[in-house]
């Protein structure tokens, strides 16, 4: 632990606000009742097989659900998905779900409108500081080949399909 | 493990490779030599204490360096360390850091003029199909107030300081 560590938060609070990350909707069914939250800390993590890890803050509605279902639900929104993300913000518990087009036949929610959808079964869950690594592994997948995923950068939705491409 | 394995890594690359992520240069010192990849795969984890993860693939130059040194650095690359990340994608080895202002005074290779540079004591380390999920405990970070993040979307580098802001 660095004895710096106020400056050092607010340097790394400063450092996340100013790259690009693309908003998801985790979810769950637990109890048969829909739990979710919106999330950026989501990555990759391999393709053999297909999997991803999301950072779960254990304060997080999510966390209990997450960690005891079998599967859950990673939605890369697109821009025309803000209305969910918006519904997300504002409502609590089940009434997340009452905006968009969400199935939970596949054992998670998933969104059927989403810019791509993957339902991913828990291998392993990894506790450090706040937060609770789960790692997924695909179980199906869904990917809308039109559209934006909705990317947040320095406290703003921006629309990353019209920037403009980067020249040396 | 599904049935489906092909068609999921396929739609799984098409999602992955349709949202923004940050170019990040992942850095370690290792018997004296400086070793280095180029990184999506990375995400902020907790503010309490300030942490991140990156993931590595078992196969990468950089997996044996950054999974014994006792510190590693994360470099977000800015759009004006273009020239860096072509230097790391064609070169090998320590030829990677001919290219920018390295500093590694502080135990791990630091890009001077990096968008934000963090200095991590890895943590934790979990080993998941071909990668490995590398915890890090930031240590120091710098953040420099202009300019912005290289970033890639559809395989290109774009600049999302020019992305137009999304309304409803």
């Amino acid at each position: 632990m660095s004895e710096n560590q106020p400056a050092i938060r607010e340097t790394f609070r400063m450092a996340m606000r100013h790259i690009a990350s693309t908003v998801h909707a985790i979810t769950a069914l637990h109890a048969h009742e829909c739990h979710g939250i919106l999330a950026t800390a989501v990555s990759s993590l391999s393709f053999d097989p297909p999997s991803l890890l999301v950072c779960i803050n254990q304060a997080a509605s999510l966390h209990s659900p997450i960690t005891q279902a079998e599967l859950f639900g990673v939605n890369v929104l697109g821009l025309d998905n803000r209305d969910v993300a918006e519904r997300f913000a504002e409502a609590r518990g089940a009434e997340r779900f009452s905006v968009g087009d969400w199935s939970i036949d596949h054992g998670a929610p998933v969104l059927l409108g989403a810019q791509s959808a993957m339902l991913c079964r828990r291998v392993d869950c990894h506790t450090f500081g706040t937060h609770t690594i789960v790692v997924g592994e695909l179980v199906e997948a869904w990917h809308r080949q039109n559209g934006a995923p909705l990317t947040y950068y320095d406290r703003s939705y921006i629309d990353i399909s019209a920037a403009p491409v980067s020249t040396l």
